[in-house]
């Protein structure tokens, strides 16, 4: 029995994580298949979440004969529902005369939920689950968010002095953190299924919410911008893209005659009466319901402040520079009146990575209290 | 040839390691004595500075014939002036029989600078210079500033949230920081010469302001006050302390009769009429003459603001949490006045530890302009 299942796991994840942000509302699965521990190939899920990436690895052999009695590694259970072809990708894994799959995450979605594990087993193929599962879970951080609570995964992005501001008391920010840190920025876009700001964001730095990195233009999030009155002219640079995707647009009233001519900007209205909570609660659901899985927040002090204060955030992502810029600056929160150290909020370590000089740090909400939420 | 210099010359600097913020103001030194690649004996700086390092290496080693051929590895070259025992460490070294030495950092002490590395050459022993200079140097960034620059190596601690806040709006900072973190800070007391605080941070917190760590308690750094209005009564817990070292107060004002009682506080007048930075130069340039070499300043945002506005923090060390307090917490930097970005001073990672969810940070200015300090 071959020593290297980790390594071909781990591979399986990379291919995963390739497929980050470009799979729509299906969930980015790498696979890798081998026979002798020599590796007969790879796939992972495609653009908008077709084909599965047990079927491309599958198909990526060209000698079918090739395997027989070969193992599988898939980061996500193989569906129990019909693909495309007719067939789930467990009925295809059985044909293909596969023998032994390890399988990192359960698949919550009903279709499938532990009936694609269990097909597997009728048919005499030995099957390993929760095959590091922890190093998969952050592909399905969005996914499982999505389907198990009606709302998408949500980063909050900040970029920040050493002292935690965002901006110097005259407003201007460009640039406090490095060149490294806002192209590793633009890669986190790539990664995230929409991207959401607000009005005042928008106003102020006119920015393009897209990701400009050589390559990845394509991965571009879809956009979400928070207008309840509907400030932001269709001039800004955020109204003009070139993908032809829809921009989601949550307002308290009505589109205004210059927003109709883009025929991409599609309106949801928000009822005034709700609270703050309850506010960032419909838009979540809404966005679940639209496929989002991962949800990026580059907005302000004043958003951060709403969603921090409310627990809504579930990761922050935070590039640091190694700048003071002194108490005058703008902060990435405002005031939240805390009484007690014992009441703030706890935000665990997911990551460090360092840029020169910047520091990224992406941690985790840790105080939620359903179980799921907690392997998350 | 050995192929493991490296290794040997970490195994000294560990060992130099060992004594800092123990050797008083001479600079802690490690060495290692190798033969035919197999360890013969290793020593570092004693306690105030006797012995040497390389003495103690060369003690080590009972039959002395072994030290024929053999190499030795030190963090700093050796001393061309005369020991307690009237021989040089670079003669001792000679009359041992070591045909080798790799030395890590030229010593810019007049007394020997390059006298020594050009003794051992004219004896025909070969020396390797600026041997993994840059890993050693951290040695000894408070030596070099003090006999370069007549100033102690500065390091400012700060604990503080996510957002930059060392206390709520009540004043509670109790603990903001886990308790790692808080033990790790302890440790880097005990590296430090002395450690400096302020009359509102004694004031406020009544801090002890000595190294707790189980068997690190002798190695407690010398007390700097700054109460410039002698605001602080005697019974405070930084003036009780059981290791009978110098308690330096720096004052506007003669002694109160309060503190006459202690014979361990000795005062040290500052002119009123100094503006902030020569204020602080001054306290710098006497504790250089006092022979401190590493002073850790823990104080509050008056003392951090002054500091660090007047660019006299050679090193951040920044202890950062995993919690959110919110901008009505108390800042750890007031108010800078900023017009630009580029206007920002700029601190470079030196080092990044995790204590669980709290963050290390230690960082060191950059913008210097001579020379030596760069290599710091």
């Amino acid at each position: 029995m071959s020593l290297n299942h980790i390594k071909w796991m781990n591979l399986a994840i990379l291919q995963g994580f390739r497929s980050k942000g470009a799979t729509g509302k299906n969930p980015p699965v790498g696979c890798v298949i081998v026979k002798n521990d020599i590796l007969l190939s790879y796939g992972r899920t495609g653009i908008t979440g077709r084909p599965h990436a047990e079927e491309e690895a599958i198909n990526n052999v060209v000698d079918k004969k090739n395997l027989t009695e070969s193992s599988m590694y898939v980061t996500l259970e193989p569906c129990a529902h019909k693909n495309n072809n007719g067939l789930s990708c467990a009925e295809q894994i059985y044909r293909s005369g596969i023998k032994e799959v390890f399988v990192s995450c359960i698949d919550p979605d009903n279709r499938t939920n532990k009936k694609g594990i269990n097909f597997l087993r009728k048919k005499n193929i030995k099957v390993h689950e929760n095959f590091m599962n922890n190093e998969a879970l952050k592909l399905y951080n969005g996914f499982f968010s999505r389907i198990l609570f009606n709302k998408p995964f949500v980063s909050l992005k900040i970029a920040c002095s050493l002292d935690g501001k965002i901006a110097l008391k005259n407003n201007k920010s460009k640039w406090i953190t490095n060149e490294l840190s806002r192209s590793y920025a633009h890669f986190l876009r790539s990664q995230n299924d929409a991207i959401m700001t607000s009005s005042s964001t928008i106003l102020n730095d006119n920015p393009r919410m897209n990701c400009r990195l050589n390559g990845l233009e394509k991965r571009s999030p879809t956009k979400i911008i928070l207008d309840r009155y509907l400030k932001v002219p269709s001039n800004y640079n955020i109204y003009n893209q070139s993908n032809k995707k829809d921009i989601f647009l949550y307002s308290f009233m009505e589109m205004k005659h210059h927003l109709t001519d883009n025929k991409f900007v599609k309106k949801i209205i928000v009822d005034k009466k709700l609270n703050d909570e309850d506010f960032f609660n419909f838009i979540f659901n809404d966005l679940a319901k639209k496929g989002v899985n991962n949800l990026l927040i580059e907005a302000g002090s004043i958003i951060n402040t709403l969603l921090l204060s409310l627990n809504l955030v579930d990761e922050l992502v935070i590039f640091r520079s190694g700048n003071i810029i002194g108490n005058d600056g703008l902060p990435f929160i405002n005031s939240l009146n805390f009484k007690e150290i014992n009441d703030l909020t706890n935000y665990k370590i997911s990551s460090i990575k360092t840029f020169d000089d910047n520091i990224l740090e992406i941690r985790n909400l840790t105080n939620k209290d359903t179980s799921c939420s907690q392997a998350l």
